[in-house]
């Protein structure tokens, strides 16, 4: 995310071979909630990663949203979690380095079970389009609502 | 609030006459905007009052919605106040006893400059349902949309 501008960069990816040595790499466990999850691409999502606890407010849809992240400590967290019963998934993320940026591996578990999906964020659009994607990685599936975590919590 | 049950209890009035000596009642200045609000009562409310900040999720309509509440640093509110522009109200509410009650008097300031509603909170629905108003107040406008806060801020 860029911090001082509010904005989400990014782009998403089927992944047509997983690196062979993916465990190799630092992954992860993620649990994430949406206590609202719309259509239009507005959503308030809780995520659990590590002991790290967060709400982030997203708006809008495609390859640049806007995307505001606070901490949320353990009690916060806890209060609202609950609300989120039945919009939920988790996943492994592992983290792939590919030249001066960071693919994002995320594993999904549970009802998507075998589900993959990468991501790559960047810091300015024009990055985000000249972007040259490793070969490993298949189709762009940026704002393709089959693979919005909006409709995989759901 | 029914901190356990994480349901509150409301009933909401028109005001039929104001208190004479309202200003001599404890008031504060209360400033909210809302993350998210949608026409089933779903809604991520941002608030501010005197130093004290919050986030409230809230669900359903009518006199019994689920409402989870978490205080937040200031340097929370800070980071996602900036996504309520354009969802934004502004009152200062008094609190008057009555009997073992409380009734909050909302006077808007602002685009609703004039307007007042009161309302009462209750611990469990049998008291909400058996209340009865001192005659200062008027109509029951509980889940009335027209007095709705995400009607008011949009």
């Amino acid at each position: 995310m860029s911090a001082e501008r509010h904005r989400e960069i990014e782009r998403k990816f089927l992944v047509r071979k997983l690196p062979e040595d993916l465990t190799a790499f630092p992954s992860t466990e993620i649990s994430q909630g949406y206590l609202v999850s719309l259509d239009d691409g507005l959503q308030v999502r809780l995520r659990k990663k590590r002991k790290q606890y967060s709400l982030t407010y997203k708006r809008g849809l495609g390859n640049v949203r806007e995307e505001r992240e606070v901490a949320l400590t353990d009690e916060q967290f806890a209060t609202l979690w609950p609300a989120t019963e039945g919009k939920r998934l988790s996943k492994t993320r592992y983290e792939i380095p590919f030249g001066d940026r960071v693919v994002e591996i995320d594993v999904y578990s549970g009802k998507h079970d075998g589900l993959i999906v990468a991501e790559v964020e960047f810091d300015d659009e024009e990055s985000a389009i000249n972007f040259q994607p490793p070969d490993w990685l298949g189709e762009d599936v940026t704002g393709d609502p089959r693979y919005s975590n909006q409709l995989l919590a759901s």
